[in-house]
Formats: structure tokens, C-alpha cells, sequence
């Protein structure tokens, strides 16, 4: 599939030790965290942005496509390699170059995990605000091609909110510097906020000035849950407009909490029609004003039960739990479809309802875990790939979410990327104008389309190649 | 200078009220508030976004540059005229068009000013947190074309951090929406953060959609004055380790204080060497422990004497005293070049005594005024354009202001923007590859360079007619 002399240049540049060809070892970077299948040609491990820049360089001279790849956490399949293409690991560029406390930065390689970031900001009472699921083995560039958001988002804002600078090979082999260690008020074209997001299909990204933020000592953690959906919601609102900002404020439906429980025995309410898990955290009396309006907010909405960890073990616990949701849906059935739909969030506790509706209508099972302070929900449709009638159910159901989404207001994606997933569903959230001017921002930095094509943008705007990964089947994760 | 041809469509379109053509009426739209002057061939005032649209088709088939206007307050010269260009004005599109308290958005016309979304969301206790100087006439359509900051800037963000989305009219003449109401968290190619900071080069803004945010009632302003701006400098550090973030924190330098107080007769200390005025807001608890820590910063840093406002009338009067540093330095020269570096919070202290050191070499007076919170620095080099000697010392020191804030590892522009200004130092601040990569993107948008010619990017990478502006002389204020 690929050009022996493509890998003998490549070999050249990164040393036969970071380089994988045979067919049995690219079967593994064949998969991503979604449920679709690539057809990489090579993959190689550079160490460093020259090597990137001379990779760049070869896939050019040789018009071979190239996909960024960190630690392939996509969950939308932004890092499926399109057939026969260069596979640029970041792995092995995975360094915390600095620590500045005082100007409350990192500069990091992109495939730095968000992890090794965590571990290497803490000692300084500091941590990088973005913490997606995958957190332990995402990297950085990842985090910045998906714009990754979290459970503390609604805080903390999304990856944009706490990026400064990049620097990035462009498609072309040229290296450039963005943004800087003022970046977030600079008044200027900003490549930066536009590469976040962006899925690897502008450039590769081999270096990033992230912003860090104070960790609170004082942090509260607490759950209720509610007989209804509608009351978690509305308790969800009455918090907001008491004008309190909670770092974190997961909802979860009955699919999920019997599903939790059982994987684990946590000691939930089985019967509950929905569980809320709060975080607050700030100055110590403030942490306590805020905490006595949210106590005050779970009683006026019917919560049924509420505790407060009592200590760090018990805050942890309850985290562990929430981080568990997709292993927990996965003992249900070996197949699951992750939405990530936006709604605003007084919509929120309408689109859960609706979503329980179509998940009756179409005889599946969704469960759903969404981040309600800034309205990301997760519904994750179950199936069980060698049930075909069952999967195309599951497609058309996810469909008619997604519908419902963009009827509420919402936008399609908050974190997980379009990557090949949602590429069908760009018509309904975009006009044809809109989707032009994207494939035109595309074509400026990436004429000859050769990174990450057939990603992001609908097929009759890709450039030459980028259809080639066509239409994907669901498969079981 | 302008086609009758072109005058007659344009008459068409927006009708006889909405035209101005007379040489005499004309000259009014040949400035703005930086210190150059344009040549517009015609103003137009549309009140419909169809008719901007028809507008950009009238200059496609002539080929005649445009330049997106509102209040024209622009500093650095972003909306100077090109020569025979069509003016086109969104002040008869400046309707608040919904103001949504439980969304906390906002939907409001290019046109509308800063000042009446802030009218317009008080009743709900929420306001749009950037704040630039130029507030009460500024419209929004400017605060995104050059991402305003404000006073507010580094609580709250800059108007990047508080845009939804927007409606566009593009260089063709096509209308797009971007963003939404969750584009904060959108996982996507991001138009809506490249158009702001884009001063109007990619196409106009004719709605957009803002975030609101609550206003505490808890707020205390204070201020202190320091026998040395090394102290104040500490003193802000200090505050900010504490972890407090102050919703405003300005510091101004003696050149200021006595410019002021003998403007206002405010009873500043006009020994003081430097002055901090800030402001926190919160939770009334948060407020009262953060006020304390930033009480001990001042008494541990020399602050000779401070005090906080009593009530709501003081609060306003040193306010007034802040946004009226422009008028008191006008007393002193009448022409001003103010710059608008930004600097590693840590190295700002040091940036103002540099400046201050510059001053001296160059024989000329610079009035300083910062957003101690976010490094932004606004340097006024007074000046009488009569004194053409004075002026070449005046536009040496800015030169030596820029590189200087840029060895600090700083950016020339916070709020202000590049305008034709800042052009000659874009070399200075960027790489060959970053500059043709955004004269790429601008091209993306506007292949023909139509939309605000010769500014932002070297004359070298402007497309057709964008050199026309060339080097621009100061003029008094």
C-alpha cells in the first residue's frame, strides 16, 4: 500500500528504531477509541520537531497522506488513518520542557500525557484546568486537536480556554510559533484558538505553552439523587442562577446508576431516576457560601438523599465512580456509540428525557452522563455489533439526537470532535457557506489536503484523497 | 476618486438617507481616534444585513475596497480609510435584539453599542464583562474586530472569551453564522475566535451573539498609592500568589497621577511614584477574605496610605478618575501615541521602569497607565505635531517600547490592534512563515483583498491595493 522508497526516506529520518512496517504491529494503530477500522501504511516515532518537519517533508515529495497520532483516545474517530498513510506518533515527544509557577505556564511537547502535565504542575499547587476521561493517557496535542473539555469545564473552560502558544508543522514542512505566554489577550490573528479544535487537519502540533491554574485546598464534593430527571434539572438551574460556578456537576441517569452499581457496589439508589455529583472549590468560606446554596437548592428539588465526602478518600471514590461509567455500560453490551452533543443548558434536562423517549422508540439502550453546568451530555448507545439489525437501529437513533440537539439550539460536538463520525451530520449543523469557508481555512494551510484527510469536512468539500475513508461501519469496542 | 456608478448602486441599496458623498461631510469619516488620516470615497449606513451583503457585491463588480466602521475609535488606525474606499457604518444596525437572563446571552446588532448591552442586561443583574475605554460609544462589531479587553480583562476575559458566535458578511457578499450557544465549548474550526482580532480584514460582523455575566453586588474598590513602582509591582505579585483575581487592577505612573489630580483635583499624592487601583467583586464572604489578603499585600509592600471606597458614589468618582487619564494628559501635549504592549505579568514592573527610562533618553513625556493584572501597558507618548523633531524622538521611543516588550517575551498588541500602526513592527514580533500562514487565511476569506486593504499584515504579503495606505505621518489628536 505504501512506497518502499517513502519508508526508506523515512527510516533515514527517525532511525530504524522508530519505525513500525510490518503488518501485524500496524494492526494496532489500526484502531481508535472509536468504532471504526484504518489502514495505516507506516508508522513512525519522531523525537523531534525537526524530524517531524522532515516526515512532513517526505510525505509531501511523495503526496502520501499523514496522520497525527497521540495516544489515539478519539472517540469519534479524528485519529483513524486514512489507508496507506504516514502515522506520526507523538509518543516519544512527550516531554514537560518548563514549569513556570510564577507565570502560571507549562511548555510541553504535544505528546505530553495530560497526565505527566497534572503530575508536573502539582508539587507546584498548580494543575492544567482540562481533565477529559482519558486523561491518564491523552496527550496534549490530542486534548488541542479535539478541543477537550472535562468534568471541569464549566469551571475552567475547555482546552482553548487555557492554551497560550503552539508550535506547529505545518503540512507544508514549515515550523511556526503561535500565540505566546500572553496569547490569550493578544489582539491579533489567532492561529492558535483556530489550530485547537482544528483535529490534526491543519498541522501537527510539537509543542504547546498551556496556562496552569491554582488548586484550591478548599474543595466540597457531594451527591444527591432525584426521582426525576426534570428535578435534577431543575435543581441544576436554580445552583446557576444562585450565581454559583461549581468546578464540576455530572448528572446521571437510572441507565447508568444500576449499571455503576452493580460494577461496583457504591451504595446507590438503584431506583433513582437520576444522580447528581457536585464539585466546589475556591477560598475556604467561599466553598462554604456556595456549599449552603446548593444544599439549599437539592432540598427545594425533591433530592433524596445527599452526602458530602466526608475526606479525600471519599471524594475519590465518588470520582472513581463517575470514571467508571464506560466500563460499567460495556458489561451491558460490547458495543457502545458515544454521543456529545451541546444543548444550552436550560435545555438539558429536556434533551435527557427526550433521549430516554428515543431510546424506547428504537428499543436500545442509552445511557447517559452528561456534564450539566455547561450542557455536554453523553448519551452512550449500546449494542452488540454481531446484531446488524440492532446497529442500524443504534445508527438511526443516534441520528435522530443529534436532531434533536441542533433543534434545541445545540451543536453536535462539545469535545470529542466531528473526526469520521459525526462528517455526515456536518450538512444538518452547517450551512453549505459555512462549510466552505472551513475547507477554505483548510486549503490555505493544506493545499494538497495530505494531513488527516477525510476528517472533519463533508466529502464533496474534501481535497484530492480525502474521501477515500468513505462510509465506516460500527464495530464492537 | 469614487465611480458615480458605484455611488448610484450603492443609492439603490441603502436610499438616499443613508449616503454621504459630499467632500465637506466626507472628511469627518477621514479619522478615527489613532493619529492618522483616511480618504474615503463614500459612507454608507445599511440598517439591514441583506443590504451589507448587496453592499460587498457593489464593490466585487467594481472592484472598490470597503472598510467595516463603527464608532471609529480605533487607536491604531484599523478603520483609517483606504483611499476611494466605501465606508460602510453599522450605526444604524445597533439594536439589542434579545437579551436572554437564563441562557445569560445576549443577541445584538454589529452596530450596538458596548454600552447599551450593558444597559440592556443591568435589569437582569448580568453585564457584558469587557469594558474598553472607549465603552460608551464603542460598538461591538469594533471590541470584536480588535478582541477588547477592558479594565475587566483579567477577571473576566477578553471579548474573545465572552463571543458565542456571529452573524458574517463575507468579502463575496455571502452570509454565514458561526458559533452558537455553546460555541465556547464547540469541538470544532473555530470562525468565530478567528474574525475577532481580525479588525474587519476578513469581513463584517452584523449580529452577534455575547455572553452576560452576574453582577456581584459584593464589590470593594481601593486604591494606594507607592513611593516606587518596583513596590507596586510586588505588591500586585503578591496579590495575585495569594491567589485573589481582581476583577480590575490598574496602576498608573506619577506622570499620571499628577496629569490627573491636577485635571480633577482628586487629592492624589502627586509624590507618589506610583498608584494601584482595585477592584474585587464576588460572594460577600469571598470579597471580604480576598479584600484582607490584598490589604496585607499593601502594607507589606510600602503602600503609603489607601483606602477604600465608602459607597457607590465614591466607587464611580475614582472610575471617572481612571477613564479620564486620556483627557488629563491631554493638557500636556495635544497629540498622543498610545501603545498597547503586554508582558509577562512578572516582568511588567520592570517593563514600567524601562519605559520610563526610554522617556528620559528619547527627552519626551510618556504617561503610563496598565492592566496590572494581565500585563497589558498602555504607554501615551505625548507629543505637538507641530515640533516634527519631537515627533521623530516620539516614534523612535515607540519602536524601542515594542522590541523591548517583546525581548520581555511580549506581544505588540493586548486590545488595541495592529491597525497600519503596529504594521511596521509585525516583522519584529513574527516569523516570515506565521505571517504568510495568516496572510494565507486572510486571502481564504477575501481572495481579492476587498475588506479593510493594508492593514494588520506587511505591505509585502497585502494582495492588490493593500499597499495603497503606506507609511502613515502622526498628526495631533
Amino acid at each position: 500500500m505504501i512506497n518502499q522508497r517513502v519508508i526508506q526516506d523515512l527510516s533515514k529520518v527517525v532511525g530504524k528504531d522508530n519505525i513500525i512496517k510490518s503488518k501485524i504491529a500496524l494492526a494496532s494503530y489500526s484502531f481508535d477509541s472509536s468504532p471504526y477500522k484504518g489502514h495505516p501504511g507506516v508508522v513512525v516515532f519522531p523525537t523531534t520537531t525537526e524530524m517531524v518537519a522532515q516526515i512532513m517533508k517526505i510525505a509531501n515529495k511523495y503526496n502520501v497522506p499523514v496522520l497525527p497520532r497521540g495516544a489515539g483516545t478519539s472517540l469519534s474517530g479524528g485519529t483513524i488513518a486514512p489507508p496507506g498513510s504516514i502515522v506520526i506518533s507523538l509518543t516519544k515527544m512527550n516531554k514537560i520542557l518548563e514549569v513556570n509557577p510564577q507565570g502560571k505556564y507549562a511548555l510541553v511537547e504535544g505528546g505530553a500525557t495530560n497526565k505527566a502535565i497534572q503530575l508536573a504542575a502539582q508539587p507546584y499547587g498548580l494543575m492544567f484546568a482540562p481533565d477529559p476521561g482519558s486523561q491518564n493517557v491523552a496527550t496534549i496535542g490530542g486534548n488541542i486537536a479535539a478541543n477537550a473539555g472535562g468534568m471541569r469545564g464549566v469551571k475552567y473552560g475547555s482546552t482553548k480556554d487555557n492554551l497560550l502558544g503552539l508550535e506547529i508543522v505545518l503540512p507544508s514542512g514549515e515550523v511556526i510559533t503561535t500565540g505566546g505566554l500572553n496569547s490569550d489577550i493578544e489582539g491579533n490573528i489567532d492561529l492558535t484558538y483556530l489550530f485547537c479544535g482544528s483535529e490534526g487537519t491543519f498541522g501537527i502540533v510539537t509543542k504547546a505553552w498551556v496556562s496552569l491554574t491554582p488548586i484550591y485546598s478548599d474543595i466540597m464534593t457531594m451527591t444527591a439523587t432525584f426521582p426525576s430527571l426534570e428535578d435534577a434539572g431543575s435543581c441544576v438551574a436554580e445552583i446557576i442562577a444562585q450565581g454559583v460556578i461549581p468546578t464540576a456537576m455530572e448528572i446521571m441517569d437510572n441507565i447508568v446508576i444500576v449499571a455503576l452499581e452493580e460494577y461496583m457496589q457504591m451504595g446507590l439508589d438503584k431506583t433513582a431516576e437520576a444522580l447528581l455529583l457536585i464539585e466546589i472549590d475556591g477560598f475556604s468560606s467561599e466553598v462554604q457560601a456556595q456549599g449552603e446554596k446548593i444544599i439549599k437548592a437539592l432540598e427545594n428539588n425533591k433530592a433524596n438523599n445527599y452526602q458530602i465526602a466526608k475526606n479525600v478518600e471519599d471524594r475519590q471514590e465518588l470520582w472513581r465512580g463517575r470514571r467508571s461509567v464506560n466500563g460499567a455500560l460495556g458489561k451491558i453490551r460490547p458495543g457502545m456509540l458515544v454521543h456529545d452533543i451541546v444543548v444550552p443548558r436550560d435545555r438539558l434536562a429536556f434533551m435527557l428525557k427526550k433521549v430516554a423517549e428515543i431510546a424506547k422508540k428504537y428499543n436500545i439502550i442509552i445511557g447517559q452522563v452528561a456534564h450539566a453546568g455547561d450542557g455536554n451530555s453523553h448519551p452512550s448507545l449500546l449494542y452488540d455489533h454481531r446484531n446488524s439489525e440492532e446497529l442500524e437501529r443504534v445508527e438511526k437513533a443516534g441520528e435522530e439526537i443529534i436532531k434533536e440537539a441542533l433543534a434545541q439550539g445545540g451543536v453536535i460536538t462539545g469535545e470529542h470532535g466531528i473526526g469520521i463520525e459525526k462528517i455526515k451530520y456536518m450538512n444538518l449543523a452547517f450551512t453549505p457557506a459555512s462549510l466552505l469557508y472551513m475547507a477554505k481555512v483548510k486549503e490555505a494551510f493544506d493545499p494538497d489536503n495530505l494531513t488527516n484527510p477525510g476528517k472533519k469536512l463533508p466529502p464533496e468539500l474534501q481535497g484530492q484523497g480525502g474521501d477515500k475513508l468513505g462510509e465506516q461501519k460500527l464495530r464492537a469496542n
